[in-house]
């Protein structure tokens, strides 16, 4: 099976703030840097995070891993790449970060999500209207 | 005039990734620990913001003005002491964060807050049923 | 096999600002809840987090896993319990966070991580000095 | 005295994970933007936050005065504009932010920042170097 290909990038740069005293990107803040993917992903296809909940639809993150292989520092500049595959009720994210300045591979998450009604879980169908066509 | 009394204290132990890549608490977070306490103190009054926001009534910070002097670092504990005075529509807490090992004075805060209902400030008279009796 | 025991537990009330607009926990906030809770693990051991970095000895998350299953929300108290367990070079943090109010448990952690000197993944055993006993 | 001119600006995008149960960004995050946006300038003078701590300068902020007017929610792009003015060994660094689609202007700040070297508050004379041609 032929890997498959990002649907999407997002790039941030690293802010000093996020930095711990390792002098590098705090570990949490890859999984916050991949929700923000995630969400600009969302408002590419036409809707917000926020659109959703307006509809009483709620995203929720079920399971999140992370492979954290080079660390981000003060100045550079993320590049977060993602793609999306449904299994079932769960979208999955496929969601590598790299460095910019040399195209190293920083992190791998995988991340599971659920879209909820009224707390909930649903099949997910209400989501494969906007994100049908990036399903692979 | 003599000098109010605190009302209330909060302690609050530095957690590791609150510090950056000075090897000390970031600025911001000072911020963060003096609005927990703002919050553990309105909980100790019998009403958490979180009941607050379900009749309604939204607190909302107008102004922000923080003094560093002595940075908290790995292992310190804060303790985060208050008061509060009403000045007009407005509720200004001064709160200030002391080491606990050594009882130095870390930083020094003002924040002022009003209430809201409906998105538009009030006179402040929905808190005084909380607030009342700790005004100074 | 008889299930491992915990060996050290955190807890932490949830602060208002750690909720997103959902209105509980963001997410990330488990995985630095799940970071104090083992710098809080290592300093019980004896030393601390910067004590290892003093030494030249850096402790580095290689991988994360959090499963979600219960939001934490304003009020919450949580509780992280911890076993260890060593793979070879790496140190396996298995962390489960509670809620203390009836129990619940809310997420659960596995942290891989290693100790790295002069930025160098090494065997680990700087690290059995501390952890030698608590290994499961 | 005519008013002042920015000299320098960063665009910064609201996460959503920035954004509280309110819905809205929450009050300390704007000064994490705010720090992001100094480092950003500082960047822009030739030299970083990171290679002023190489040389053994730390800045160090020393007061923090933020006034909240328009409140930055999902999907927002902030606008960090900023000046400088010294005041004897002391960096005073305005800072307003702006909302993007309509220019409202949503908080002010006024932040204090000295150098030191050694642990030790300097006259400042190391960073007019880099300030110097930028100080109003």
């Amino acid at each position: 099976m032929a890997a498959p290909e990002y649907i999407h990038e997002t790039e941030l740069k690293v802010r000093d703030y996020e930095c711990d005293m390792q002098g590098i990107v705090n570990n949490a803040n890859y999984q916050h840097y991949m929700e923000h993917a995630r969400h600009e992903f969302l408002l590419s296809t036409g809707i917000g995070f926020t659109d959703l909940r307006a509809r009483g639809i709620e995203c929720v993150v079920r399971r999140v891993e992370i492979e954290y292989r080079v660390s981000l520092r003060s100045k550079d500049v993320a590049v977060c790449r993602l793609y999306l595959r449904r299994e079932g009720p769960k979208f999955v994210f496929y969601q590598d970060i790299y460095r910019k300045a040399d195209g190293k591979l920083c992190a791998r998450g995988r991340i599971e999500s659920v879209a909820t009604v009224d707390g909930r879980a649903t099949r997910g169908d209400e989501l494969t209207e906007f994100f049908g066509k990036y399903l692979s």
